[in-house]
């Protein structure tokens, strides 16, 4: 009952945009987080990877695709690819992936369209009984935003052979607990035995529609960002010693304080990331003791430093590097400390988390992307769509370091994203959903 | 088989100092904190109030006290009262008092001294047989550190009538959890029914033995500080509101990043402090969401100010909430912006946590202390004793506003205090021990 394709029938396959946002809200149930509006669907998310709801949102996605004819794969890593067979099958599957994990306060689009938007693509395909020259897949990433276990796209990261399995497995929770991210994939069923690599599940490309995460579509009013690229960005943690010592009895001179050291670097990073154009964040922040009159002794926060080129990045890091050892020491640095008492030296070390080298994306896929955006937006494609470069990472990132690679961008409302009113309209979706397809039918047939 | 005592006698009272040591380092085993160096004795303590560990001390402190033949009252913040019968008993009791709470990562002097003290003076007068004029007591006042409920000197301020008992029992512990302070009470079987009130429980005056806490009588050779009084303080907590956002996709155009300002406010505190030769400190810092990857749209701080001058703690408050506004709005304040590239607005906000005015104790106290430190420090006395101000607060502070009171200070190693390393010389504690004993009961003569 299936047939093979022209290119008329080809445009001709059409997504569903009811079915689509039906089942981005109807998993959106798994996880709810933050109420904003008065809407049911007004609401954040909140589905830290390998959480209990994170669980049940995978298991939608085992049930979902294996109901849609694909075989289902879970690696070490509880990487899930569902596979649907193709008229030939001695070539690797073209595949579309992203995560279903989010947030602590995250919202509803980022990771969860991509992944929603390949079900749809496999539902399209069976509404239409194509039959595709090779297989097609859908993967759901496990770990992508690093926001339970601090490595973000873990485990595509283990897939292409860039980070070690074993030190995925130890990764242990960033908010102060016991679980691991090997106990927590077995806790929850999800430790597969399938190697977590590019050569036990191969694959023929990776496409990932996602969320712009940033404010150009919609400034632009473009519909589409045709993904060249994502920006370098690197993790730390840095650890900052002092001395515990009263509040009340001990002077400036005398005091070694850990928090007033963190909090000038704090500052200090944004100065040095403002004057090389980059980017330097913060999110987390943990001190000891933890007392109103105790000066902590102990702080460790991270630090997020990200420019679209990897020379800015090293440039950056050797600033921090440095600056943050004479700001520890008490030696002033760019008036940081003009009109502080000086006070005794503190200690500062450095952990690198994570590191993601600037990455372009493959010219195939990138074509295949313009052509489909050609086809779904029609006469209008040109102002309606943009190239660019992601300022967030992605597992594409990682994909790319293996097979040919790269992403679609749609809108999403005042560039917001990484908190419960991230937004995008149905519309928008849908039509990110459509190019994905299209793209995806091309490059099968490449 | 008691008697009266004439000036020779009374000189003749003697602490016991191996004694005093034993109960110090034997009710530490209650709460026993970080190791620092190898010696039994070598940790510190985190006997946070109402805990289990500090159940156990209670009940330490209530046994030994009604073994020595004192009367217990327990009132409803849970101060034990332990009074001894004088010859005549139509007068209230003289006090010692202190606390046997401690910081989470505290010492095995900050208060435990002052209680530990008070026993053993009801031990030496039980081993003379002494019968004083009138009672004597020892009382152990409830969260006096202010560590886990985050009002200091909280139980003895409801005794003195200067904070409502309501506010006492709803107040909740600094970090996230659900109990209250009377929920506290109740669990551990400290909730008396006696009003916690110097009208229920009246006191002739009120002695406190303590650490230094700083580094001035240790610096100087001294081994008694006369305390004349205390500096002024005040606790705040502010709450800087900003907005979730990206890390890698947000510009710094776009964020209203909380943690930035909180850092500005921090360090600008530490400025404005320094200018008005003043104390600002934050000891507590959360934040939300906390992800390495999201901008933190939340973070909630404590600060606690202080200064010899309540006028000059008028004028750091004023400057204070006068530029943590500007500086959340993001205007330049005395260049602590320079360099950075303007964001969108926070908001701040302000609570006043607590308010402890500068104190000055009474001179008949003082008096005795001055006496006391004569008889127990001999011809050396001058050149061994000086008068001072405390930096930190006390339980003191309150009960002067109704009784006459003044404390004993005796040196503590570095100055250092609130931390596991607090270190008092036995000779010193025994010493402090004997001036608190001879200064009650001089005063009980008085
Ligand atoms: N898309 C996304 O939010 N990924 C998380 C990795 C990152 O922080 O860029
Ligand atoms: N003595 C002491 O540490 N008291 C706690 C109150 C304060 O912070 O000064």
């Amino acid at each position: 009952h299936t047939k093979e394709m022209n290119e008329k029938d080809l445009a001709s396959l059409k997504v569903n945009q009811n079915r689509l946002m039906e089942d981005i809200h109807f998993t959106s149930k798994w996880g709810t987080g933050q109420v904003w509006g008065t809407a049911p669907t007004e609401t954040g998310m909140s589905r830290l990877s390998l959480s209990d709801a994170d669980k049940k949102a995978r298991d939608w996605f085992v049930e979902t695709t294996q109901a849609l004819g694909c075989n289902t794969t879970i690696d070490e890593m509880g990487n899930i690819f569902a596979i649907r067979p193709g008229l030939r099958n001695d070539g690797p599957p073209t595949f579309v992936g992203s995560h279903l994990d989010t947030q602590p306060t995250g919202g509803r689009y980022d990771g969860i369209l991509g992944v929603t938007a390949g079900v749809e693509m496999l539902k399209v395909l069976a509404d239409y009984w194509v039959e595709t020259e090779y297989p097609v897949g859908v993967v759901n990433w496990t770990n992508e935003e690093g926001a339970r276990f601090p490595i973000s796209m873990l485990s595509s990261g283990v897939w292409s052979g860039h980070i070690p399995l074993s030190t995925a497995h130890a990764l242990r929770e960033v908010h102060p607990g016991t679980a691991t991210l090997s106990s927590e994939l077995s806790r929850i069923g999800y430790l597969g035995t399938v190697p977590a690599s590019y050569e036990a599940v191969p694959m023929a490309a990776h496409f990932e529609l996602h969320i712009e995460q940033g404010p150009l579509l919609e400034s632009t009013s473009r519909k589409i960002g045709i993904v060249k690229g994502v920006q370098a960005y690197r993790w730390y943690t840095v650890n900052v010693t002092g001395q515990d010592c009263h509040t009340g009895t001990t002077d400036f001179e005398n005091r070694a304080d850990a928090l007033l050291a963190a909090a000038k670097m704090i500052l200090h990073s944004h100065r040095l990331a403002t004057k090389r154009g980059a980017l330097a964040s913060t999110g987390i922040l943990n001190l000891k003791p933890g007392s109103t009159n105790t000066v902590p002794g102990s702080v460790s926060l991270s630090l997020d430093i990200r420019a679209p080129a990897d020379s800015t990045v090293d440039m950056l890091e050797a600033d921090i590097l440095a600056d943050f050892a004479r700001i520890a020491a008490g030696e002033e640095v760019d008036g940081i400390s003009e009109g502080c008492t000086p006070g005794r030296p503190c200690e500062v070390s450095f952990t690198t988390d994570s590191v993601s080298p600037a990455v372009k994306f493959h010219p195939d896929c990138i074509h295949a992307v313009t052509e489909a955006a050609a086809s779904a937006l029609g006469p209008e494609a040109e102002k309606l769509t943009m190239e660019m470069v992601s300022g967030a990472g992605h597992d594409s990132v990682y994909t790319s370091k293996r097979v040919p690679t790269s992403m679609i961008f749609v809108p999403c409302r005042d560039g917001i994203s990484h908190n419960p009113r991230e937004y995008t309209s149905p519309e928008d979706c849908a039509v990110g959903a459509q190019v994905l397809l299209q793209a995806v039918v091309r490059y099968d047939r490449m």
